[in-house]
């Protein structure tokens, strides 16, 4: 931490700077330029007790110098993760693909699709039981008879489910039926839904929330791991910018920085990134291409019909196609972008 | 709603429109354009089938025509509400200040603060006791410990105090202690705590999101007042933007605008909408101009040594400064822009 | 400045940095914590050569102290600067009213505006002869006819004008005219336009870029006063962000921290700022309120059949409640704002 | 256009918007919904003419159907552009890489890095001889004798150069030296450069706004091509957005749509798009997996002296490696993404 003094700071004000930052914890020094001073906050203290410096007489501003995040660091661990979800590893030497309806409307719904994805390559299921809209006039899921229908799929198919959880109160019940659970993108900063996902033992899948910034977002996943979950996945969902073209920005080169700054596995869901059907292969190829883990897709038997995100769900032609593009050129990118993996064929 | 065919629209697909607006409970009128076809659903009907017609084979894009929110707008109700929160209206002829800390600290820094404040001039006490903290090192808080804290303060001093909930797991513990009950910024869209929170009986302060637009901040208002919790104010704190010099963006004018759309409490943030102490006392007196309901201000003893938000945080003197420079100007201006209020002396 | 170097870095990249710190011309001033170094660059040298170095190997990152301007910082120049426009004086005593229509349309358009808006209690008169749209298919100005019909109501009316340059190559054909010269929102990072300005003897009206931080504004600022045109006032006319029911995010805050950080006055544009009528008398109290020295407006005879800008601007009964509510009222705040001055009658 | 009264709009509201639509050009079509009526505008006619009855009274607001782009749009030239630079293609069957060093900085420092970047298989050199800087005191680049400069090694390497033009006044000078002209991302919308460019007989690289949606960028290039230039390639630089992480937000996503909308060849700018060596290689990548048509990046002989732009800047080696990243793989992807085409080897 360093605390810049204003120009015409007191020497009174550098030394009760100085006291300050020994009361915090850590060593002052002191440098003294030709127009102001700067101190800085050596070794290890509290950190808030420096930033809260900002505010003292005769000082400028405060700078952090080191990261905030720890066990999401890839100075802690410097090897990437891998996270098994029943016997699929995101992370790992595969691109994962993920996809199913938004919500779960019928068992007949959920069923047809999770064949249909499976058999164009897909490695997980995926469908809303209870679902955060907008409006309160929405359909909002079907709540636990969802999660039944989920576990049947998932049982028929052999593909593991993931499921959104949007509070505290539906964690237990959800554990009972999903493999994976997601915390959306309204929710990432949630956090004490984040505080009990930490004590579950199953993997969660965290959204970035549509204003959060890089560092915000591998904080939360900071609160999964520091409170005992260390099976976290992290998905680029876009977020909120000025363009009304496309439902969210989705910042796919956040994607590449994530995996730079963190060692956990990173996907993207180009569905909510985009809003748009005719973007959504497009973007897909670009998010393997950057070096994404996997993607998340949804895919509805007739979009025009579905209850929830209609205009950006892919029939089950078009997935297919989707998986087509995808699988054979990837392999070359795949190569460069992730150091040898492969693609679901 | 209207749904815009795209210029190559054929006949048969027009007529699979007209079919699905008629299935969706709406009457289907065409009009008929040298390059274009629009179908306007009239009447009311299920409108989630329509809007999910932009995907359907020759459809440009699916427009809405009504606001989607109703019992919060003025077209419902058009006259203003007031909310009671023990004995202090807001939303009615007078600006309400609610001012404390960011986080309740100890007995001896709420009770302090409390009195200061109140000697100030203002109505309500703020505390936070659950903190909802980006980083999961930071002070999270000192929990229940705080809200019997904030019960003292309240008993010695008269005002009634609001404080943060976070999760649906402590509303009922909260509602023991608080006199009103605040959703942070980052809850906006917590549907659970909001389904939850228009079952009680406590007043609720709405703060907007930092990514949420005007629309979709008086959505969740609806979740409230649909749910049958009708005692919404609303609290205008930043929203996200490119600007890093001040911690949010203040929209200012989207409390003028909040005012015209909906019936309910507006009131502004200037400590989270700006994040500096230097600038509080302008954006006060802009707030009160611009017609906020009232003011919720950041107040501690030594913002110096706060365990959250120091910079943005007033100490005494420079709080009873705000308020000086508030009251006796303002009484003009608030008439100018509330028609016969008052301001605290 | 100040060099972090990164946790693992190297004696050698140290004594890279070193010397380098030595060459840009400062002098270098060396920290070691526990777990990284940083190296200080004291005095004056060349800063882009130490910001360079945020790629040299070992280097984690690079942080300014000092603000990157100076000659409209308060550092250099305490005092408030007022700038004359004709006879008329922004940055004094009392707030100054511009106002007038987008484009001018007519002579008689022109001119009954001007007598409408100066009965009213506006100063200055506005005008577009050179319009910037959007699209190459809307009405792009009159051109010099409406600059002749600028000068016309001028001298009809007293009032000093003011008009938009869009490019260097009509700055001296709209100096002939013109009392003081727009830049508009678009053209904020124009540097080939600054620099000609920065030439001209004639009092500019910079506006802030739709995109551009506060810093980025007073930089574009510094082009004027550093090529020699000190006549500068500054206007927040809102930014872009998320939010679509107002035209632009109109960043209030940002008028009270520019008058903070530079002695030029400041403005607001309520007219582009909300791009909707009903907000217009909310927010230029508001404006006042915070501080601002103007404001400008747009009016017109008949909005629904202006070329431009219509649903922003406000026929002459509605400016006329507009400057009543801003009148008596403001006398009091405006004290509070901006220590003794006096508002338009 | 569609023109949506309000819920109580009076028969006699409605019929002046009849008559003003039919004065406007258009024929008017009503259909009376049970709590709102909304009238059509069928036909052409003066489109801003409806645009501005949004402040008529009665009416809720004005929503428009059809693009407001023509020349660049597919609906009107469905087969994509190809533009040519000297006896290169872009928007043709292999993805372009543009290569050099922000500013051209010396004879040498530009002749070594054509080189190098034409061994690594550029096509285009690119080389700043004007700089737009947000600073007055930053290095403005070498003016004319860097066109010079740019036209040796042009010459040597047999590379056709691209230099941004920053003002009209510059356009005939460096229409001389060039081989294709740059806007800059901060003069998308100077709609006076953009009238002149339209006017030359030199392609013209048109980079989109930090701020302007697809569409704005679409108008903007309409500019050129409805003043007679039509050989214009669109460039996605990165919008600002709230993340500061990286220093623009690329959004390529965009690419996807703008080649969607209109037939102009689109490329990447990954060095602007993300600020960050290290991200470069991957963002790269997923450009011409969405589909862009080139790509546009700075390299520099020695980053930690350059005079701009260092951090985003490769040296040779680094540059070498993204091209070998880029071309085996993307042999394959290319081949999905863009329908047989080939990268450089």
């Amino acid at each position: 931490m360093i605390v810049n003094m204003s120009e015409g700071a007191s020497e009174e004000q550098i030394t009760h700077i100085i006291e300050r930052i020994r009361e915090a914890g850590y060593q002052p020094h002191v440098t003294r330029g030709t127009t102001r001073t700067i101190v800085a906050a050596v070794g290890s203290g509290r950190r808030h007790e420096i930033e809260a410096l900002q505010v003292a007489p005769g000082v400028d501003n405060v700078v952090a110098i080191a990261q905030p995040f720890k066990l999401v660091s890839r100075q802690v661990r410097p090897h990437r993760t891998a996270v098994r979800v029943g016997d699929v590893e995101i992370g790992g030497d595969d691109v994962v693909v993920i996809a199913g309806p938004c919500s779960v409307e019928s068992r007949e719904q959920l069923v047809s699709t999770a064949h249909a994805v499976k058999k164009a390559g897909a490695s997980l299921l995926r469908g809303g039981a209870y679902k955060p809209r907008t409006s309160p006039y929405d359909f909002q899921g079907l709540g636990e008879e969802a999660l039944k229908i989920l576990r049947e799929a998932s049982e028929e198919t052999g593909m593991p489910v993931v499921t959104e959880v949007m509070g505290t109160e539906d964690v237990e019940l959800i554990c009972e039926y999903a493999d994976m659970l997601q915390v959306g993108a309204r929710n990432m900063q949630n956090f004490s839904l984040l505080r009990k996902l930490a004590t579950v033992r199953k993997p969660v899948l965290l959204k970035r929330g549509p204003s959060a910034t890089v560092k915000e977002w591998l904080l939360a996943a900071e609160y999964l791991l520091s409170g005992g979950n260390h099976d976290v996945v992290l998905c680029e969902r876009g977020i909120k910018t000025f363009e009304t073209e496309t439902r969210n920005t989705i910042d796919l080169a956040a994607i590449a920085l994530a995996r730079d700054l963190s060692h956990l596995p990173v996907i993207a869901d180009p569905s909510h990134g985009t809003g748009k059907q005719s973007l959504i292969a497009a973007v897909s190829r670009a998010a393997v291409a950057v070096g994404a883990d996997g993607l998340i897709i949804e895919v509805h038997p007739c979009p025009e019909r579905a209850l929830s995100d209609g205009p950006q769900s892919l029939d089950f032609a078009a997935f297919e196609k989707v998986m087509r593009g995808l699988s054979a050129p990837l392999r070359g990118i795949a190569g460069a972008a992730r150091e040898g993996i492969t693609v679901p064929a």
